[in-house]
């Protein structure tokens, strides 16, 4: 138990350090070698993917040798790897700046081309509102708690009319909470806000959004690709499992990645990297991901199902891999996320840090099968346990 | 002949498309698949420090099975790494800023620190110029032909005060034609202009230079670490032979890399990246290093001298791992780098995009000893080719 305790004081101090991100999996193990992570639910990914990307990897650059290659050279320029995405999505490569993880690509829109006020919808990834710079401000939409975080697309509408930003944002499913802006809505509420300067829309949870049973992929690229203030952001870290490679992109005017590459980003994908585009644009490796992809989306609809069934918690509606849960049981997040990290090796989200959030949250990710039952079974014990609450 | 002549016709095509950079190895090989590259001598790098990482590599990460962690997870946020060459270099990790390759360092500082007039050397490494945005103005110190491209600091100091440049950066030793300024002379010279702005020192290279036969390291980061103006730039691409990796960084004053970081970079590194700087961080790895460090210095001086045998060409004094060479025999560098790839598969540097240069010049690079002995005999056989004569 004081092994624990220690652990738990460990914790708490990289946390603090970390700022509002989580620490990483590796730091976490630099920092408190005891501390056993069983099942990293933190991590917003779909671990079928990985496997099935492993699985290219070795046979096509692990066994063949070819990764010594693919370490020692420089790998293809921005444009080139461009081209990639281009046969992939079937349009044209000007369209697309490649950035080292999507965050690169926040990064370089909000500093070049967001100027003003920025409209940032809470709760959401912190680095929408991190990333901005003392020259904007920010505007707040808050979603609204009673109706479950839930996006309502007038009021919206509304709100952005009265408020004439010049930047708006939001993420499709919605991170922290999952929220699904259906693709008819959002394609109106684009239409109707087509006055403002900048729409950033990040996709990077959308292969883990659905409508319906047939779990068709609704991306909105190929109906803004014409529009000069609309810029498609998306993360290939989640949907493909792939973080450590850093992998992401925007699709925007083509003046606008010109004007990006005019002078930066030239060599700012690695060979994994590009290895990873070079599979993207593959009809063979795609088939088979949509295969674990609906696999993917499968498991997690029975995760949340079963989440649903545990007491003292609300878990809110979720389109995407992952909820977020408020606590019912008089526990913190701080508490909660502690006792499930250092007695259950169950890695999950401290919400706490969020903005836009009324109450005590963690934001847990579906994993495999075999580990959703673990995290079940570790959230049941854990905000059942009367030691836990205030 | 014909199908070289087509290979010819393709590689020209290609050369146009990929602007005032070389394109990659791969890129080569998904335009021209009929080219055969044996010798890669345009990019610059130790290949027996690649052979040392790919044996650390194989042994720690693929052999383990670490591999799937470092590709599916989120790596390390950026200060964490920093640490890693805080170890190293013995400075705090305050003044460190990681970068996705050491392009990426240039970027940050030359768009978000340099101000007003740059003042770059040239010939130089063509991104200081293209990263400089149209906020800038360029004033160009051109060094003397006549002098072998040799900085004459003396006058490049009285220029400097002249001239009253707000940034002023010097590679060292430099690009494209190993012209080294010796330490005392550097230190002298960020004395003296101790009002400047900014004084960007770029050390890529400083692994390769040497001042007598100790081959002993020279870096000026422990005498600039308190100058708040000036800038060390270190790409790890070249030293280490992992272009493909993406790793570099910048020394520079705790406030600017707070400053950077405040809003960006946070996720800039890729999980092999971070190997490579925890192996950075370790004497076991850095002991290996050193050797074949010394090892491939060894061989570039005999490389450098068995090339000043050969007749119709001016091999320019290096003290990197490349040497810049002029063709005498009234060829161009256009016909000359297309025969070597083409009918010897020996890629160098074609230079002729490179302002500051005059007369016909292409950039060849040390490589082992096996691929020195090919790179000779074809640069042997080009240059005393009649054909390719005008």
């Amino acid at each position: 138990m004081k092994k624990n305790q220690n652990i738990q004081v460990q914790y708490n101090q990289l946390k603090t350090k970390s700022g509002t991100h989580s620490p990483s999996l590796a730091t976490i193990q630099d920092f408190i070698p005891d501390l056993q992570i069983k099942v990293d639910a933190c991590f917003l990914s779909n671990p079928y993917a990985t496997e099935l990307f492993l699985e290219y990897f070795k046979k096509e650059i692990l066994d063949t040798g070819k990764i010594n290659a693919l370490l020692e050279f420089y790998p293809s320029q921005n444009q080139i790897i461009a081209g990639f995405i281009e046969q992939r999505l079937q349009i044209d490569s000007g369209h697309i700046f490649v950035a080292n993880g999507a965050i690169e690509a926040i990064q370089a829109i909000i500093h070049k081309y967001c100027r003003g006020k920025l409209m940032i919808t809470i709760p959401t990834f912190s680095a929408y509102y991190e990333y901005a710079t003392k020259e904007h401000e920010i505007v707040y939409y808050q979603l609204n708690k009673n109706e479950n975080y839930r996006l309502d697309v007038k009021d919206y509408i509304k709100r952005v009319n009265e408020e004439k930003p010049n930047t708006i944002i939001l993420i499709n499913p919605n991170n922290p909470d999952g929220g699904y802006i259906k693709y008819d809505d959002l394609i109106l509420l684009i239409n109707e806000l087509n006055w403002v300067e900048n729409i950033i829309i990040d996709e990077s949870f959308i292969h883990f959004a659905y409508e319906d049973s047939d779990m068709a992929l609704k991306s909105v690229v190929a109906d803004v690709i014409n529009k000069a203030n609309v810029y498609v952001i998306k993360s290939m870290s989640k949907d493909f499992g792939i973080a450590g490679i850093r992998c992401g992109y925007a699709i925007m005017a083509k003046e606008k990645v010109k004007d990006i590459l005019k002078n930066g980003y030239l060599w700012n994908m690695n060979g994994l990297a590009e290895y990873f585009f070079r599979l993207y644009a593959r009809e063979d490796f795609l088939e088979k991901y949509d295969i674990v992809r609906r696999k993917y989306i499968t498991e997690s609809l029975f995760f949340i199902s079963e989440l649903n069934q545990i007491k003292n918690i609300k878990v809110y509606p979720s389109r995407a891999n992952f909820v977020l849960i408020e606590l019912l049981n008089g526990s913190t997040a701080d508490k909660v996320t502690n006792h499930l990290i250092c007695e259950f090796g169950v890695y999950v989200r401290n919400c706490n840090d969020k903005i836009g959030l009324d109450g005590e949250f963690i934001r847990v990710a579906a994993r495999t099968q075999k580990e959703n039952k673990i995290i079940i079974e570790a959230i049941k014990n854990v905000v059942e346990d009367k030691n836990l609450c205030i």
